[in-house]
């Protein structure tokens, strides 16, 4: 059982299926039937998204998924198999509890925009994950719950990414009591941004990442970052730092031919500089 | 009047009722008319929670009310009364202010989550009640508000637990005003989590607490302390933390009962450690 | 075209009209076609709102606009003429940007209460000035972006105020598409208060002006410092600072006279002390 759950890690890879259209990277998770995330299934899709950091083609990042379920969270049965430990399994919790915050920062922190796809049940650190995106699009078909607390695991990593996305009643009901929300109440919760047809999804999300795939990539990069850090400070300083932002960004060539692009009334044309 | 506004504080404990369903405890405010929250009364709410606490029968705790109001904030009486003190009344008033943050914080850092159960107006440090609470589920007749700006005496207090629970713009509205709202706007904020009819209030609420206290207390006690500390850390810090807090949960001898059920697919039996 | 972009700082006052009407001061926006966030006008609307600081007759600003354009955000072509300069413009991106920061900072921190009433496009440095505002009515009219990626230039000080008073997927969506949101769209973010018919917004405003007007002007300048400070603090910290403020708070006339008042069931009468 220990090779079903823990696959060689030099096989990882294919856990995490790669496609790129246009700017768009699509990266979807493939580890049926509940694309748990599995030490090596964390691994292969941080692997992907550093892979993407620095790849100039890449403008923007889809996280979708194969299969009904867009990540279950942790692989239950991968932590358990380490229970026979000599330590019960805390280094491999630790382990897996380090990667898989790493993971989420990797995306917080990456800078090109992020989208969830979603069509399908994410609960768990699969929740973590779509609340750890910049953006996410969902269908009826989605539904999402940090149901750690039926099996007396509370979703505390889950939660840091939840409760910076949706009112703290709302975090707190679907935390203490495990149980579903669907895709209309994720939207009025602010955890999706949009809810499409199932059939729709992949135009949808296309669309949406094209609308910020035709961006300059620089833009892109300075506001996502500056978004999160200024999140975390307090007003005066969060305008002090983004004031220097945008004199930095002001700066570079892609603003100067964005601005002036747009009043001489021209397409701009980026190169990321 | 001093006798009327200000009970002898060993009779203190019958201003809030305790009944035990189960697991469940419903405190019931019983000071009529308004529910003020006197010294009595907030002295004996926390009492009744503090006993409360090391219960290992209590795993939910309700906070429910007699009469129409679910509580109208402090005692003005009580308040003017001491306005005739040498110093003015300011050693009460901050007497006062030091319990009523200090009945917050005992909601807030429970080890058992809580529940609001309004069926009527709450408004002012009733209010910030509610918004301290975990979780609530009001009926048509709950009304909410921050008036303490109609009598000279902003909601200051108040407005650190309401500003915790719904938006900024919302918060200023209710605290600049000090108009009321609906039950349906409050679901609208996000200050409370349901609206049920009036006569399935009870119920409605019972059947929340139900779901909840049929998981593990350790795990319940676990998440909710580091929901409220998380969320008062930036990002990576808070990361750090819950998945230290995540290892250790996965440690106790709880989450190995309810992974292993889970993965069993029979009912967990908690022992809450 | 220096003449046209940059008028000279003599002349900056009439960029923006004052108005009293009882305890209200409407300060209208008055830079045509876009009220443009010129130096010159950030300039005169900061001393306006500095001017109305001191001034016990004004209990409320409303900030409007003239035009269809609330305000569409910093001055481009200002900017841009500043190219030539010897440091290509940075002195002067750098003096635009701390300008900016501290008028918005100006709106936040100001004793009195400021409305925004906006009846079409608030984009950019526009949106952020709604956003900074304490209270917002909105017509059918409005509508709301933040497009700065558009032209290279993310809107990175526009964020920091839209970030406090939105969900932050719904912020990103705004931030990363440059995409403009309709008034009802704003209203389920929490950026504005109210939609109202357009031929209802002044009387809209007036109304809710009048109705914060109507409170003592301590009372709303404790209020609404501390709402701010406040919210930039841990939940014990915001405790212990905010009884402070409800004790001094207790202490002034206003809140003897307004407790009284309501205990005697009559109007009271503000002295603001």
């Amino acid at each position: 059982m220990a090779e079903a759950v823990a696959p060689a890690r030099s096989e990882t890879r294919s856990l995490v299926c790669s496609e790129r259209t246009g700017g768009i990277l699509t990266l979807t998770l493939d580890n049926p039937p509940a694309n748990a995330l599995s030490i090596a299934l964390m691994e292969a899709l941080k692997a992907a998204l550093e892979e993407a950091r620095d790849d100039a083609g890449v403008r923007v990042i889809v996280l979708a998924h194969g299969g009904k379920v867009f990540s279950a969270g942790h692989d239950l049965k991968e932590m358990t198999a380490h229970r026979k430990d000599a330590d019960r399994g805390r280094a491999f919790f630790a382990e897996t509890m380090a990667l898989c915050a790493s993971l989420m920062q990797t995306v917080v922190r990456h800078p090109k925009p992020v989208i969830a796809a979603v069509d399908g049940v994410a609960t768990a650190a699969g929740c973590q994950l779509v609340a750890s995106c910049d953006l996410a699009v969902a269908t009826a078909n989605a539904r999402f719950a940090t149901p750690g607390v039926n099996i007396g695991l509370f979703c505390s990593t889950p939660m840091v990414a939840l409760s910076r996305n949706i009112p703290r009643k709302q975090a707190m009901e679907m935390l203490l009591t495990g149980e579903m929300i669907d895709a209309g109440t994720a939207l009025s919760y602010g955890l999706v941004n949009r809810v499409v047809a199932p059939e729709e999804l992949n135009r949808g999300v296309m669309q949406l990442a094209e609308t910020v795939a035709s961006k300059s990539p620089l833009t892109l990069k300075i506001g996502k970052e500056a978004f999160y850090r200024q999140a975390e400070m307090g007003l005066a300083e969060a305008y002090e730092y983004t004031a220097r932002v945008m004199v930095e960004n002001m700066m570079a060539r892609d603003a100067e031919e964005g601005i002036g692009a747009f009043i001489d009334k021209r397409e701009p044309e980026w190169r990321g500089e």
